[in-house]
């Protein structure tokens, strides 16, 4: 039973160790997964165990529905926001969940993080989205799944789309990434944690700073991601 | 005689050495304890000697008066202010005190950390205490015992409870922490530094940010340390 | 044939890979070119290939019009910005581009770098220039050739020289920098970044800093770089 | 004749390299020099070498009018500043002169480093003195000497001892440090940079923060360096 998921794990697995040593997370902080589209199921770390601590074999598969289907040890308290995206999404194939310093700093100032120059355009055309924090009603609920809500209806009111934006700051907690295959997504939080810092110093050196202009987000994004592209091999 | 103590050397030596490792103290900065209530002692690294140097043998074992009952070196400098914690708190398994940047920048400061998010509030439910620095009368008295009376005299007024809050700032000094063992007091002294320094991008972000609502802090607090938390294994 | 480039490769390998080793690129940002005059011909780091997977074979090289003739991987995207500084510049042998934290935090605030101190004139006598974004026509037309214009009307309207000012920040983008060779682009990257991080932390502690004044700017130069000059062997 | 240096090199040599693992210095910046009082001569970094390329043999003597007495390398630019304090503070046994970050940027904006914490109060009793740029006059002169009279009246006018302070910031250049053999002068480079951070922090955090109170700065120095000290072994 084990071994149908042997290579989904061990993916996950390594996105998680990856998080740890790119200095993304400490301790125990921050969740991993990735998903089989084929048989509805995805991996992601287990909760409370430190990474230093971690084996492949931990890594536990649940359902859209966060039912453990394989593996001995209960899931990442997170699981059910990845969960909803996953079911929401289903052109996604890995989530990543940090707690890195300045994408949490951002977070917890509730703010989005302004497109200032290039590095950021090579990667996503729009500020990078900040959710603000759920009302009481939806804390009290089902939080994890709700976070899930919370994120889907950002997108929905500041028209941006998750396959253009792989990336959202989530009011007074963190940042959220996600990707084709977990790797990805893992590639996305170290991005986001860059551009923030970047930003954070460009407002601390001018306040009045400028947000990149339309036309060379433009050619930024086209360049990479255009139907003319000639970014990459 | 020695041997009696050897397990409770080995415990803080390694407490001490992970003090180090994790970039919290440089030189002969900062100190780890850690007791065993049985006997009525504890062991503490020794004053002024640089981690680089520090052996398992060279840890001294002191009483809850301070009074050396094994090992020949003179312990720590603070050794009082530990002695004290230790008598007053008798649930508590080991305590460290470090000069880590953040910390010490905001004991300089001389403000409570407010709690801005959900990375703090996985570990506590309050704004991290800044106690006040002493009176001149308590300064040129037993000052390292009177700052022991500092830290409980702080929690009192504050109306908090050492075993929810495991953290404290010297106004002017710097941080201790504590736990149910010396690892874990180190454990605490990482993740206060860690939010000391979100706490500050933050503000340096949005200097009108505010504290985490009430519903996430109980939220985040409950999912980890409630009735029917589902935090960890 | 690709033997006859066979140093040329080997050099600009090296230093891209530097680049990376210094911390001052992540994943495939970032690049460096070394020219050789002879052939009239530079090798430059490939497009969009991660510095881990880089190997010295993999090094593309181009004529001054940015046509390879050397190698199977398409070249860097900067290519063209090479081409037209190697074309206008007879004098220097090799360029670096990167995307350090602190160095592009002054290109996205859109600010020369003011010189505040010795570290600075040690290298440079005035500002480090920062180019304004171009215009939206420019942008929409031959992008990265139109870059290698900006720079040289930037260093034209304020007047210096390419010669003794080996840096300059593109305004949003970063920055690039060059010298007599690959590996001096690179130390000249790696100042660049520790200048802009001290000027950044001045301005921090005191906004009214002054800039650094004419006879130390000489001094500091000329003790390195005059004809009396007595700073190295 | 070299022989006769053979241990004073070392020393000086072990000294530098420490500078530059430590992380004080890059490249070709910073030296440190330790003296020989019997034979009336120190051992400095030769000007110029890479740290990465330095050997112990490289290290050059000069006596205190900065004449080489052995070795074959022109010795720092900076080795007049360093025989001028040899030769007025007959007490001394070695001084290192960084570029460390946090140093350069109190440097830079031309501020004295206030004492805000027991971290700084342990190690000096006073605010980190930082001597104003000195005249065009002695500037165009004998630079590097009248560099060390820049710091000896800087303490004479400020009333502060250079045994009791062993460490000074030069306006718009960075820190010079000394102490009673190189490696100490190594040790309060780092401690400078150490609180140097620390109060830059501090005031970000707080611009109205206070100094530390005297009876602090007392207990705290009296514990380390009082007659009744109590601190160390």
């Amino acid at each position: 039973m084990g071994s149908k998921y042997k290579e989904l794990k061990r993916e996950c697995y390594e996105a998680n160790m990856q998080l740890n040593a790119l200095g993304l997370v400490i301790h125990t902080f921050g969740n991993v997964s990735a998903v089989d589209r084929a048989t509805g199921a995805f991996a992601i770390k287990p909760s409370g165990v430190p990474y230093e601590e971690l084996n492949a074999e931990d890594i536990v598969v649940v359902d859209y529905d966060a039912n453990t289907v394989d593996g001995n040890l209960r899931p990442s308290s997170d699981t059910k926001t990845h969960a909803f995206l996953y079911k929401n999404w289903d052109d996604i194939g890995g989530i990543a969940h940090t707690h890195a310093t300045y994408s949490v700093a951002w977070a917890q100032a509730q703010q989005d993080i302004p497109i200032f120059g290039t590095t950021h355009a090579d990667h996503l055309t729009t500020d990078i989205p900040c959710a603000p924090p759920m009302s009481d009603e939806l804390i009290a609920g089902n939080y994890e799944h709700n976070t899930g809500i919370q994120i889907l209806e950002c997108f929905k009111k500041k028209e941006i789309s998750h396959t253009e934006v792989e990336m959202v700051l989530l009011g007074n907690h963190g940042p959220f990434t996600w990707g084709e295959n977990a790797a990805k997504a893992v590639y996305n939080s170290t991005i986001l944690e860059a551009v923030a810092q970047m930003a954070y110093l460009t407002l601390q050196i001018n306040p009045q700073a400028l947000r990149l202009k339309d036309s060379l987000i433009k050619k930024h994004h086209d360049r990479k991601h255009g139907k003319d592209a000639y970014y990459g091999q």
